[in-house]
């Protein structure tokens, strides 16, 4: 599995994406799942990628190859994040379609959840949620958060933490905590991690990182965390059930 | 869906069961998911259930009447606690079995969970996690806690802090707690809550409560968590990826 989770905050936004992939316990590997569309000064798009790894490593490089393309659409020149989600929608469904064809026992799961967020000049930074079937949500002011792949394990702690108005430095900290979570309870997710804050009108990737295991702010938030709540734990009031 | 969760520590055990049931949006209903067998100062057996409504009811039923036939086995005779999970193991295939074989399209779902836990004179406290197929495990020091329904939201506070040697009240505060957790981030999980903290060699079940919506120590919980949490979030170390 995979565990992404992407906020949409009042000043940019933030993304977690974890590397783990496996098919069955016998093949796990580490692949990157976010990936970048850049154009300087004028287009910052992020992608995350969860699901069957053929089908989302397909669909980055359809995407990057008609990027080249300039007598098509595409992410290097649609005029809105609106329009972007359309494509990488569009791109999806054919992917899946393609491979749902071409096998033969149909019970393989071919599909995918891709995360799209991002900024075009002259529009606000925005934040996707696209589906397999290629249709997708966009996330608002009430919901400023998506995540894809091993989500419930990390959403208690957002819910109860994140707001649209939350500064950036604030949501990573709480997308980690909610990585963190994650990455205890579920083998099926883990380290390196590819994290990025996106602050509104920076059109850059400069404060893309990649987490190893014994990241000093990993573990600071793995052992901090864990102190912190034991003290809340204990402090609690006694129990009084009746 | 549910969310029930029970411990198995060194000095009893820990239930506590949501009571929400839903066949879609439309089908929401209050149904007791923790039951009880107990035969005073000898044996007192905890049962939650999670899954097809029809098929736990039928379950207790079966396992109630057939606790009045003195001519077989059953949950008041039956000499350890591993006899008893095997008489619930048996009873779940044979009520999921008949389901299925009377079922015209075998679409639907029929399956459940159950946790049994318990204490029968002559044995310490224990707990099974029992499968659709009847088949079951129990828990150990190493693993002291099962879950059964909607379990992945509530279960990274549980792997902070719950170890084998917790007390009784520190492992209801943490169910509770994860319980909290659950109801917050998922909607097919409902108050009220029965829970119960069986203290072994006890035999009663002088410490079951039903906790209905407003129950000071459920705010209790749900305030003094959220305000604790924020407290050590913002105390976190200011945020370093480079």
């Amino acid at each position: 599995m995979t565990y992404c989770v992407a906020m949409r905050l009042s000043s940019g936004l933030v993304f977690v994406s974890d590397s783990r992939t496996n098919a069955g316990v016998d093949h796990i590997s580490t692949f990157r799942k976010l990936h970048t569309f850049q154009k300087k000064n004028e287009r910052m798009l992020v992608l995350q990628c969860s699901g069957n790894l053929a089908t989302t490593q397909s669909i980055i490089n359809v995407l990057m190859q008609r990027g080249e393309d300039n007598e098509q659409e595409n992410l290097y020149t649609v005029k809105s994040m609106y329009d972007a989600a359309h494509i990488v929608g569009k791109t999806v469904r054919e992917i899946i379609e393609k491979n749902n064809e071409a096998s033969m026992s149909g019970a393989i799961d071919f599909s995918c959840n891709i995360i799209l967020g991002g900024q075009i000049k002259g529009e606000s930074a925005r934040l996707f949620h696209i589906y397999p079937q290629g249709n997708f949500i966009e996330a608002t002011v009430d919901t400023p958060y998506f995540q894809i792949g091993e989500s419930k394990y990390g959403k208690p702690i957002i819910d109860r933490i994140l707001e649209y108005t939350t500064p950036l430095e604030q949501g990573m900290q709480c997308a980690l905590i909610s990585m963190d979570s994650t990455l205890r309870s579920n083998l099926s997710v883990g380290l390196p991690l590819d994290v990025m804050i996106y602050p509104t009108d920076s059109y850059s990737d400069d404060q893309l990182y990649r987490l190893n295991e014994g990241h000093p702010y990993l573990n600071i938030i793995h052992t901090g965390w864990d102190e912190g709540l034991l003290g809340v734990f204990t402090r609690l009031p006694p129990l009084q059930l009746e």
